[in-house]
């Protein structure tokens, strides 16, 4: 009879938000990106994947997937290149010592939950691949270091490498077509810049996202300023922030970021057709490129108005695919950042999450604040935060 | 006794709605731009600037400039640049030929009038400076040919000499430091190809405009997109779209000018801080660059639905420094183009200037046309014309 037992393993992975954004793959089906990039990765007290990966000879043969109790298609080519990369790597060990349950062949069922709303439009993929693949390499005993998994994880989801490290990351482009030196490494740990907060606006979404993937493809089809942007302008922002981020200097760090922000958006205004009402194939898709919408035009008067009156660089704003706003600041600024943006925007929730005492914040410019009322439905305020953590709490 | 007659002539002169753009000079005192640019002339019967100039020892010894009966500043250095070289110019025909009257030396009264609202945000300096500068060389019996007195508008307002041609116009950017080969040429006559319309969409404008100088002139410094626009793109698009209204391309015409109006405003956006909030020396200026507001993608949009159900380019929409979209068609595209536009938007004023026959305009996203029901205050009807017309009719 065979083993019936149930091996399982557990984990928590951030998310993170790019300062140096990833638009653009040189090859869609390994995730190889067309540049570098580099990531915060955010505290997991308040932004988190929970995972539990576990496989046993009682479970029913096809792998399976819960995430927030609602069963997961695996069969897509970018699960399945997470399974059958550590799968192979379980393989070897097993092969090398023959004591080893043969954890390979058997059924694996991963069940993963969010501590945040998956609808918010925050980098779910990224933790929640970062989160998968954490969980079977321990589940397998795998010795494999971060950045030997980040290479199996940005298959699953490309930023997901990125995920399994804290502090500030950088994910190397690479030039391999294997993609084997496609990985994400760590630039400074959490704990060499521990006072990097972020405050996020989660915006109202009305619109329905078309997925990054379609998007960022055609905007390297036909963005004719793209070119300019992965091979000159990302490869020099990779090194002045790579530099603000080991000399702590938040001016550099925060002007990199927006500018950042605003270029990776510029390329996808720059698309044919232009991203934001994207048309293919017959339908009418609307992408959540709001960055071009009131709501994300308002978070950067807000973020511009606060600089202005600092007389320098405090805040930082930048926008994904989406029309959240996160707002980089350090904790010594907390009160002339979050303080003003909570004496203006007190009464949506979220702000309980930490005490942060409002201020005046008749700096800001009042038609961009009533925008934000209006389009913004709840904060999130976190902070620099550690790689996944290895935990015993079974979803199972 | 000293002569007191007054010595006049009249022109009317073109509005121009660039199809490759102009953004951005590499000498902001002769308005040298960094990059060349095509535009097409529209007809004097809908838009145009009509202008009287006067000379007389009678006059009062300064200089006098009156639009649309308000009088303006003519110390600028622009103007004075205009009347500086105009004067040159007739100062060696009255030294070549002793028999001529001594205008040079007189005091100019110049009273011009726009046939539409300035408040618009139409290019109304483009009609201006060129009506003006005509109006002078017919005063001054000049010889000098549009293109020669395309070198001096050009110095009052860039795109300005461009207004001197009908048709279809580039301003080749030159290379020489004086300016001297920065200068407008006819592409093809509005008689090539007459069949070319235009439909603008006048949007209801509740902001204060920048200064298109500060604003291309940030864009030059700061963006890292730019200088590929300025030394790859538009190259690239200027010699697509001569050869696209050489053969008499619609699909390419249109193409090409999508794709640069989209390419210019995400300079824009790659603009630090980006354009659209400008916050300079401390005041916060808001520029109409709502092109990404939602009134201008509304229209993007609607042009897309139209050339959906074409099938093809049909419909071209353009942006320049402000919200209105011009939508460049066909004469034969009328129903599905205009017409649809109006069985949407027929309770606009504007329509009532030509016959269009409005259609069902299921065609379009409902949500697009309701932007644009709000955000739209009237449409101008008009087409390809002819550069400036001399006239009797006097202003004085």
């Amino acid at each position: 009879m065979a083993d019936q037992k149930i091996y399982q393993a557990s984990t928590t992975a951030p998310v993170n938000i790019a300062v140096v954004k990833y638009w653009g793959k040189r090859d869609p089906k390994l995730n190889l990106p067309t540049n570098s990039s580099i990531s915060v990765t955010l505290s997991q007290s308040d932004l988190r994947t929970h995972t539990t990966a576990a496989c046993s000879a009682s479970f029913p043969t096809s792998d399976s997937l819960l995430l927030n109790s609602s069963p997961q298609d695996v069969t897509g080519a970018r699960t399945q290149a997470c399974f059958r990369e550590l799968r192979s790597l379980r393989a070897a060990l097993e092969a090398s010592d023959s004591s080893l349950p043969k954890l390979s062949t058997l059924p694996l069922k991963i069940v993963s939950e969010n501590n945040f709303p998956t609808a918010a439009g925050l980098a779910s993929s990224a933790a929640g691949f970062a989160a998968l693949v954490r969980a079977i390499a321990n589940l397998y005993d795998l010795s494999s270091s971060p950045t030997e998994l980040s290479r199996i994880a940005r298959q699953g989801s490309g930023s997901a490498c990125r995920s399994l490290f804290g502090g500030y990351v950088a994910w190397q482009m690479g030039t391999k077509d294997d993609g084997s030196d496609s990985l994400a490494v760590e630039v400074a740990p959490a704990s060499h810049w521990p006072t990097m907060r972020a405050l996020i606006l989660v915006a109202s979404a009305k619109q329905k996202k078309v997925s990054s993937t379609s998007g960022m493809q055609t905007t390297v089809a036909t963005s004719e300023l793209f070119q300019r942007r992965a091979e000159i302008v990302v490869p020099k922002h990779m090194e002045e922030m790579e530099k603000a981020i080991k000399e702590k200097d938040f001016e550099a760090f925060g002007r990199v970021t927006m500018m950042e922000s605003n270029s990776f958006h510029s390329t996808c205004s720059d698309t044919f057709p232009p991203i934001r009402y994207m048309k293919l194939f017959g339908v009418k898709w609307s992408i959540l490129l709001t960055w071009s919408s009131d709501v994300s035009w308002a978070a950067v008067g807000v973020v511009e108005d606060i600089n202005r009156k600092a007389g320098k660089i405090v805040a930082a704003y930048t926008f994904d695919a989406g029309p959240n706003a996160v707002i980089y600041y350090e904790e010594a600024n907390t009160d002339i950042v979050a303080g003003v943006v909570k004496g203006a925007l007190g009464s949506v929730s979220g702000w309980e999450s930490r005490e942060i005492k409002a201020q005046a914040s008749d700096v800001l410019d009042a038609a961009d604040v009533e925008v934000l009322k209006r389009g913004i439905t709840r904060v999130i305020l976190t902070q620099v935060g550690e790689g996944p953590i290895k935990t015993e709490e079974s979803l199972i």
